[in-house]
C-alpha cells in the first residue's frame, strides 16, 4: 500500500490496481501481540489507513478479496479469483508484495485445536478470544473488553510458546500479562539469538524473574492431546498446556514469482537491483517476500521487518511515478521489548557472517549507566559492539536496557555507524548529546567505542 | 583530570603534576542544579574520582589550593601559590585547562545578598543551603537532607532567574519543585536561543503550565535592595523577589594564556591545532578554556560542554603520553531537560550561521507520535532539520519530547549524520530500529527526513 500511495501521490494521472486475498489491508501486525496482550483495543487500531481511505481519498483501485493466480511478465498480465469470478488485468509495472508466511517447523500435532501462529489479523483476533475465553465465560467472542484482564487474579493455562524469537518472547510477555503460566521452548542454546549473547542472556534472566518457564536447547517434537493439544513433548520434557503459540519465523512468500519465472536470491526470497526490480523487466519485488543489499556487507540478506518493507515499497512507488529510487539497504536493525526489558541490534554481530563477508570480527562488551550515576532511577545498558580488527570498521551492534533506560533509541548512533562504514575511533570522538538525566559524560555507546578502540590498539 | 589520567595510564613513568585553585576536581558540574533540587544527597556524590584516588590509585602529583599565577613557555615553567608560598616546576608539556567563568552582565547590584551564579562547587552548596533555609528553619545549614522538600506545602520566594539558557532553566525547574514562585527572564525573543525555535516555544509552553512566570525580550537593568536583593528591575517591569538566579553564559578563562603570549581564536577562547596544541610548542589547551574545529564548518567555535571537555583532556593525555590523538571536532550538540520535557540539539541551526560558513540552509519542522499510534502512553516528538538546500546535507538538527519519549537518545542518529556529512535523502533510507514501544514504522527522525527532502525536490 506504501507503494501505490506513492506512485499515485506522484502521478495522479496512473492507474493503481492493488489486489489483497484477504480484507485487511495496511495494518501493523507488529502491534498485534499488544492487541493480545490487552493494551490495544481494537483490532481497527491497528488499521493506518482503511480500504475506504484508499479508495475514496488515494484513488486507489484496491481490490480485497482477490486472491492472485497468475503473473505472466511476458504478457503483462495478471489473473486474480475472487467470489465473483476470475479476472485478469494488464500492467505497465507491477510490484509483488507477497509477503512472508510463518514456517512450519517439523513438529507433529500443529493441527490440533489451541495451536495458534500469529502472523494475520485473523490469528491475533484468535488468540485475543482465547485468551478472553480463559479469563472469564462472559468474555467469550468479546476480545474488546480492554486491558483490565491484565491485573485480574486468578491464573490460567499452561501455555506454550514454541520459538523463542521476537513473537515468542512478546507473545510470553502478552500472556503473562494475561496471568497465564507460560512455558517458552527454544531450540537454540539461546533465544533472540540474532541478537548479541550479552543480551540473550540479560533477557532470559528477566523472563524468568517474570516466571517464564524457558527451556533451552529443547526441541519440541510434538503437541499431543485428543482433538485439542493437552501437553508439549520434547526431546528431554512433556509440559502439559492448554494451548501453545508457535512463533518459529517465517519464510517468504515466492509462490507466484516463481511460476512467473521470477528469479530468487541465495537467501531463498526473490532477488532484486538495488531498485527492487527482479530478473523480469518493470516487475519489482519488496518487502517481507524479497531479499535486500546489506549496507555491510553489499550481500544480498533476507530481514523481513516493517520499516524496509515500507521504505523499498515507498521507493517503488517513487520510481513507477517517474523518480528512480533505490530506498536503501537493510542493515539488519531490529529491536523488542520483553516485559520491562529493551533491546536493539544493527549490523553483523556474528563473527562467522563477518569472516564470510572478508572481515576479521573483534567484540567487546560493556555494561554502563544509563544516567549520570548520581541521578536517580538509573539503570544499566550493556552494549555490544562488533568490528573488523584491521580495517577498526564498526561492522554491527547491540544494547539492552531496562526500559525507558533508552536502548533501543540509543542504537540509532550504531546504525549511522555501520550505514557510514565509521571506524570504533571515529564513533568514539562523536559529539553526542549528554545531560545527567540521560546519560553519563560519555554515552554507553561512546563507552563502548572507546573500550573496543583499546582492544584494536595493540594490533595497529 | 581526564587528560592526567590517560597520559599516566598509558605511561606511567611520566611525572604529571596538576594545579588546582580550589579543593574540588573531577567533579559533574551538570549536576549541581540537580543537587540544589534535592534529587541528590550530597555534593560529594557529584565527585567521580577523589583528590585521595587521584594521588594514591592513579599516582598523579595533585595540589589542590593552588593558583597558577604565572606560564612562561620559553623557560617552559610553571609558577603557582598557595598558603604555604610560591613553587615553580619545570615541564616538558603543559595542558591549561582553565575553564570557563561566568559572563558578568550588565545589570546594577549583582554584589547584593540574595544574588547567586551556579559554576562552582560552593556555588552548589550556598544555593542549596538558601534553598532549606526558605523551607524550615530546622533546615538551615543542612542541605543534605533529601529530596522530600520538594513535595511540602509552603511556597516561599518569589525568587529571580536571569536567563534562559541551561542553567536557567534547569534551576527554574529546580527551585519551583522546591515550592518557589518563580520568574525567568530572557533578553531575547526566546528561551535556549542554541535550540530550534520550536523547541523554545514548545519548553516556553510548558514552564508556563508549570507556573513559571516567563518574561522576554526584558531586559533586567538591575537588582534593587537595601543589603539584600527585593526586587529585579527591568526595562518593562519591576517585580520583587527574594533572591536571583543570574545564568547569562560563561566566557573562557584565558588571563593566564593570554599574560604567557598564548594566541586567542576570533571566539575569545585559547586557539588550538587539532591536536588541541596552541601556538606555543608543547602547551596544549582544552575543554572550557579552547576553541575546537566544529564538524559542519570546519571553522574554530566555542562550545564549553562536558563531553567534549573530557574526550579532548583524554585526547591530549594520550598525546603526551606517546600517540598523537586528536579527539574530533564538535557538532555543537547540547541535551536539556525542564521539567518534564526534554530536548536535544546539534549541528548549524541559525541560517546565518550556514551562509556564513557557505552553505543555503533551509529548515523543516514536524511533529510526530514518539510511539505506534495504537500503543499507549505515546508522546509528540517535534523534530527540527536543517540542511543545505544545494546538496542535501544536514547541518543541524533539533528534537523535543517529552521526559522519557527519546528526543534526547533519538539526536543520536543526527549526530552522526552532521558528523558523517548524510544527506536527508540517505538519512531518509536509514534502517533505523522499529517496534512499535519505541516509534512509529518511520521513527520520527526519518519523517523529518523525508519530509525536508519532499522540500528540497522541486529545487534540483
Amino acid at each position: 500500500m506504501s507503494a501505490a500511495s506513492k506512485a499515485k501521490r506522484d502521478d495522479p494521472d496512473l492507474d493503481v490496481v492493488v489486489f489483497e486475498r484477504g480484507e485487511w489491508v495496511s495494518y501493523g501486525a507488529c502491534g498485534l501481540p499488544y492487541y493480545v496482550k490487552g493494551e490495544i483495543q481494537s483490532l481497527q487500531d491497528l488499521v493506518s489507513v482503511t480500504p475506504e481511505e484508499f479508495r475514496e481519498e488515494r484513488d486507489i483501485d484496491l481490490r480485497t478479496g482477490h486472491d492472485v493466480i497468475d503473473v505472466d511478465p511476458d504478457d503483462r498480465t495478471v489473473t486474480a479469483r475472487s467470489d465473483d469470478g476470475e479476472v485478469t488485468v494488464a500492467y505497465d509495472h507491477l510490484l509483488l508484495a507477497t509477503g512472508a508466511a510463518a514456517v512450519e517447523p517439523p513438529i507433529e500435532g500443529l493441527d490440533r485445536e489451541g495451536v495458534f501462529t500469529l502472523g494475520s489479523m485473523s490469528d491475533g483476533n484468535d488468540l485475543r478470544e482465547y485468551v478472553a475465553r480463559s479469563r472469564s465465560d462472559d468474555d467469550l467472542h468479546q476480545p474488546d473488553r480492554g486491558p483490565a484482564c491484565q491485573f485480574l487474579d486468578t491464573c490460567s493455562g499452561p501455555v506454550g510458546v514454541v520459538g523463542g524469537g521476537y513473537i515468542g518472547v512478546e507473545m510470553a510477555e502478552a500472556l503473562a500479562a494475561n496471568g497465564f503460566e507460560v512455558h517458552l521452548f527454544q531450540r537454540g542454546d539461546r533465544i533472540l539469538k540474532q541478537f548479541s549473547e550479552a543480551t540473550s542472556e540479560r533477557i532470559l534472566d528477566h523472563l524468568r524473574d517474570q516466571d517464564v518457564a524457558v527451556y533451552l536447547e529443547d526441541e519440541v517434537e510434538a503437541l499431543v492431546g485428543d482433538d485439542r493439544v493437552e501437553a508439549i513433548e520434547t526431546t528431554d520434557d512433556r509440559v502439559p498446556i492448554d494451548m501453545a503459540l508457535v512463533g518459529t519465523g517465517v519464510r517468504p512468500r515466492t509462490e507466484l514469482a516463481e511460476d512467473a519465472g521470477i528469479e530468487l536470491g541465495e537467501t531463498g526470497a526473490i532477488a532484486t537491483d538495488a531498485y527492487r526490480e527482479t530478473n523480469k523487466p518493470d516487475v519489482y519485488a519488496a518487502g517481507d517476500c524479497a531479499e535486500a543489499e546489506h549496507v555491510v556487507t553489499g550481500e544480498a540478506a533476507y530481514v523481513p521487518l516493517a520499516l524496509t518493507a515500507n521504505r523499498h515499497g515507498r521507493a517503488v512507488g517513487q520510481t513507477v511515478a517517474g523518480t528512480p529510487s533505490k530506498g536503501g539497504g537493510i542493515a539488519g536493525t531490529a529491536a523488542v521489548k520483553a516485559f520491562e526489558v529493551e533491546a536493539a541490534r544493527t549490523g553483523i554481530l556474528d563473527h562467522e557472517e563477518g569472516r564470510a563477508a572478508g572481515f576479521d570480527p573483534i567484540t567487546e562488551t560493556i555494561d554502563a549507566k544509563s544516567r549520570a550515576g548520581y541521578y536517580p532511577d538509573g539503570g544499566t545498558v550493556t552494549v555490544t559492539l562488533t568490528a573488523d580488527r584491521d580495517s577498526g570498521r564498526i561492522l554491527g551492534g547491540c544494547l539492552v536496557s531496562e526500559y525507558g533506560e533508552g536502548a533501543v533509541h540509543r542504537s540509532h548512533a550504531l546504525v549511522g555507524a555501520v550505514t557510514e562504514g565509521v571506524t570504533v575511533d571515529e564513533l568514539s570522538d562523536y559529539d553526542l548529546a549528554y545531560a545527567p538525566p540521560f546519560n553519563t559524560t560519555w554515552d554507553p555507546v561512546l563507552t563502548a567505542a572507546k573500550v573496543l578502540g583499546g582492544k584494536l590498539e595493540p594490533d595497529r
